[in-house]
């Protein structure tokens, strides 16, 4: 059972904006990278096709708080934590630290909730249960690391 | 005094993901737009180096919730509504709506806090109070349209 | 039949760098900015699923010339030409000008060529001829504007 | 002397678009990655701050042919070569292999000239030498890599 997993990348000229810093969108960039490579490390992509209903994961929330700016170059760790865990959603949070400093420093933090939908005949989206083969692999985190 | 901005955006090619909807990341570009819009209509610039000294504009807060996808071609109103203003920061509220569909539909709900900052002599950003020129032009919505 | 089209835009915060000005990699989506907008003029989405089987463009070649910079908030024209047409493929040149100067000037030049495909049983996909009835409606530019 | 590095990168989900591959214009972001990690592999950042006056590299040309679709989470292998040095400036070519399939296979193949500049008193940019602490480390490839 897996309730984290962390991602680092080094912020690309082309993320910053004319303020010198990485643009705030991207830190929801960011957290998709954590999270597929979450999905990854269980053995599935974010893109289901191997179950029946194919399943995806639109976004229903997400948000950030932003403390400290990135800045091109930077080391940053994008640290995924499952916040909770219901039969058709999935919710985060995302610790972001800025590892190339005297010591890691947090930058932001980040939430996201995930809603898990099956295409019906008629091309709609509709929420749908997550799959079991999924689902057994993952918990939520411990109340002391949220 | 101002307290509201719609900006109307087609949506790109380049704003689609795999998923064949507008990635959610761009949802938070959108509303720079309108808050840009708005700065304009008010006769300034979020650049605001006609200031001594020149302020910025750090986003210290953003989310947003997706109710509906937005496709390739679709029209969206972006539409700004001061939330909050304080003496070195304001807030806004960001009403989506697909304009080309029957009839107008909210497609997502976001918000966004920004902080006046000004750099010192170290190059280090601070809080600074609203500059009188732009603060004098704006105020909070009336509470029914929040 | 058409030969040209003329898309506007203002340059957005997002698409700065922290050099100050226009990420280079923008002026490919703006490129597509005039083409989509060059094929709503003729009454067709570049997303082709009217016809039968539906045909998409993918591209082949992209390249740019950039001779000044833009900066947030430049408004700028993207002049497309179609420069070559051929049964399966089109090219376009582009001309970038920036508007809100002393006097409309060329900031960058590009070239785009595309390729009408078409999505076979397999899920493959193949050129395919250019479908009539978009293709009675273009014409290469007047040799003296390319 | 170096004349080549190789970066990789997996693909990400916010850089596919609707047609369920990698935007076109995310392949010159692609090249900006080795570019800026052979800088870096060189004891350099691509934002020279360290020299007086500081030098900066603005992009004049660039261009891609595209051979092969890439998708979500491949992964791409993106081999940068030194093409032409002159005294201000500085070609690469850049070729584009995914590495996820039976074999290598090279999907993309792209080019970029690139400027040594320096600000002016007035703000102004123009061309400029390349640093020798720079230029003595780098060569032309051998012709029959290029």
């Amino acid at each position: 059972m897996a309730f984290e997993f962390k991602a680092i990348r080094r912020v690309e000229f082309s993320e910053t904006d004319m303020a010198g810093i990485v643009h705030y969108s991207n830190f929801f960039k960011y957290m998709e990278t954590a999270e597929h490579g979450f999905f990854r490390a269980l053995g599935h992509s974010v893109v289901m096709d191997q179950f029946d209903p194919p399943v995806g994961w639109p976004r229903v929330h997400a948000e950030c708080d932003y403390r400290l700016p990135l800045r091109f170059e930077d080391e940053v760790e994008i640290h995924l934590l499952v916040s909770e865990k219901k039969s058709k959603s999935l919710s985060y949070i995302f610790k972001f630290r800025k590892l190339n400093g005297p010591q890691p420093i947090e930058v932001a933090h980040g939430s996201l909730t995930v809603v898990c939908v099956t295409k019906g005949m008629d091309g709609k989206l509709s929420a749908a249960t997550i799959p079991e083969a999924f689902s057994d692999k993952i918990e939520v985190a411990p109340a002391e690391m949220l």
